[in-house]
Order: C-alpha cells, then sequence, then structure tokens
C-alpha cells in the first residue's frame, strides 16, 4: 500500500463557518446551506461553527460551495475554516469514507468566478522537521496557479477562489504524503472586499 | 532565570480579524479602531487581518478591545485570531517588548459586559506530548471560569466576553511555561449571536 492511499484511508475534518458582512447574514447563510448538497460528509453546526467530517476532496467541496453561493451575492464574506488530518481518537463518522471522491457540488460552483485573498497556516503536528514541511508547501502553493506573499505567521494568498481552494486541498495531500502523522491547516479566504486596506481589520 | 520570565521575553503575536454581520461593518470596524489604544502593540493591518505583535498581555488587551468596542453596538460580531508564541524568525518589533504589562484599554471595555460562545484549539508545536499539553490546558480552562464543552477539532467555551480572554491569555502562558517552545492558539469568539444554531455556520 502507497503512502497516498494510506493516506486517503484517514477521516479528514475542518470546523468551518462563513460571514457574510450583511444584515441579511440569517438568510444568506439559510440559502447557501439549502444550495449546496452536503451527502458525502458527516455534517454538524454548532453555536459557533459547523464540521464537517470525511474524504478530504469532500469537505473542501461542500464548504467551498456554502462560501461561493453566498459571495456570488456580492456581499462581502469571509470563510473561515481548520481543517485537520489524523486527529487522535477521530474516528466516528468513518462511514463516510465509503463514498467516492466525486464532488458532489463540483457542477453549481464551478461557474462561480470569485477573486479572492485568504491567508492559510500549516501545522504539522509531533515532528520536529515541521517548519521543513511547511516551506515546502508553502513554496508549493506557488505551483498551483495562487499568489504567495509571505508574512506573519501565516501566508498570504490572492487568485480565483477556485484555484485557492484547490491548491490548499493540494497543500493539505502532500503534507499527509510527506509523513505528517496529524496535519492542521487554518484557512481565511475574503471575497467582495472593499478595496481600502484601513476597513480590512 | 525561571522559565516563565525566560518565555515573558518572547514575542508573542496574533493575527486577527472581527466580523460584524451588518451592512454597516466599515464604519463598525473603523470606529472600534478609533477607540482602541493600541500603542503598546506593533500592529499591520493588510486585506486578509491585522497584525499585533509585543507582550501577551498587549496583544490580548488590544484585540478584545476592538472585538467588545462593536460588539458593544449589539451587532452579531465574531472575532478570528490566530495567536503565536516562538515562531522561528519572529524578532522585528521586539522594541515592544519594552513596554510594561498594564493594558491600555482596561478602563474603557472592562464595563462592556457580553456573554460569548467560542472555541479554541492550542497547538504546541515540534514536540511529542503535544496532546498532554493540549488535554491539561482544556482541563485547566474549567478553572478560569468558563464553561468548556467538547467537540472535534476544537473546544466549545462559553461564558463573559472577559472570562473568556482572560482564561485564553492563561492558557496561552501556561502551554509556555509548561516547555513548549512553539505555540499556536487558535480562537473563534462570537458575540449577539441569534439563538437558532440553524443560522450558525
Amino acid at each position: 500500500m502507497s503512502a497516498n492511499t494510506s493516506e486517503e484511508q484517514r477521516i479528514a475534518g475542518c470546523s468551518f463557518s462563513v460571514y457574510p458582512m450583511s444584515d441579511r447574514f440569517s438568510n444568506l447563510i439559510l440559502d447557501a446551506l439549502k444550495a449546496t448538497d452536503s451527502s458525502k460528509v458527516w455534517m454538524k453546526t454548532d453555536k459557533v461553527s459547523t464540521i464537517a467530517r470525511g474524504r478530504i476532496p469532500h469537505i473542501f467541496d461542500v464548504s467551498q460551495a456554502v462560501f461561493l453561493h453566498i459571495a456570488k451575492t456580492g456581499v462581502h464574506t469571509v470563510y473561515s475554516a481548520t481543517f485537520s488530518v489524523g486527529c487522535p481518537g477521530d474516528t466516528a463518522g468513518h462511514s463516510y469514507m465509503a463514498k467516492d471522491e466525486k464532488p458532489m457540488n463540483h457542477n453549481s460552483i464551478s461557474s462561480i468566478k470569485k477573486d479572492v485573498t485568504a491567508k492559510f497556516a500549516l501545522y504539522p503536528m509531533g515532528g520536529g522537521n515541521y517548519m521543513d514541511l511547511i516551506y515546502e508547501q508553502i513554496e508549493a502553493m506557488k505551483k498551483h496557479g495562487v499568489e504567495v506573499t509571505p508574512t506573519h505567521y501565516e501566508t498570504i494568498l490572492a487568485g480565483s477562489a477556485q484555484d485557492v481552494f484547490s491548491g490548499l486541498e493540494k497543500v493539505l495531500r502532500a503534507t499527509e504524503e510527506a509523513g505528517s502523522k496529524h496535519t492542521i491547516m487554518t484557512v481565511t479566504i475574503s471575497a467582495n472586499s472593499p478595496s481600502g486596506d484601513e476597513v480590512e481589520i
């Protein structure tokens, strides 16, 4: 069994939220949820965020769909997520791992074109060479069609929403394949932002 | 030199954002920034978040002040932050380490009473015993006046904004004091949320 095949059997998950900066935030979120097919992930919403668990492509697909169905309205919207693979004790919901890898929302969101600005950070846990793994994946991101700018604590990304999500998924998979037993990746993605930096905190 | 004294010399920082779910988000953020005294931190805003760096109490104080000055208006507002202590290469801005520990915004925000729901996660990097450090600090949080509920990938907190911020600061300090060389803590705090969970994703 290759490292790749082995990693793909592990359950992945993310805790994600979407923040529409609008008085109509409730309806925007509810409409986006209705428009999103989450049949291939275990999903649960609590008072702070929504947790989606299953195969890596599906947790990206579902959370990206919720975000893009709001962003397409033109409202300034931020997506925030913590991805996790290999968290000790993360076993419930394994039934979802039997699903294939075909993303359910691809057809409904592939036509939504949005340029986004994002930040991500990678945390390979438990080993001393984690900074090397991080630097490798920041370099790799540049080859995934995404503009990469360093800053403190995180790395700034810019590109189309599709390229940014796709790049993040590749980076998470590659970190697994490089041997990280427990990997966290945090992501913030902003769409429809007013241009003035002074309102962006 | 005790471990505590040594740790306190290290620069800490956070990348934080506030998300007012309102059509007036820009003005709410600008007003909150004007009302916040950030003179004891190095601070820079980019298109995704604001980075504050300096002593631990000041990065909590400043980011909490920005959040509470928005939350006091009653608008549903979310605070999101990634705290970091001991990040390799994080040395610029050391001049701010000469400042004392008296928080500059205490007087202006201590009267703002808000119950909040939050999530946090702790990532002590580079060592194999990181799960023990995490479990210890989840237990410790229960003694800081905060309601603690487990969930996937993160831990749910509930309490007053002051208790939650204070508890998070204690947890970050204690993780340092326990010997973690490089610690990340991610935090999401929600105020004025509508009660229905179905709109909270």
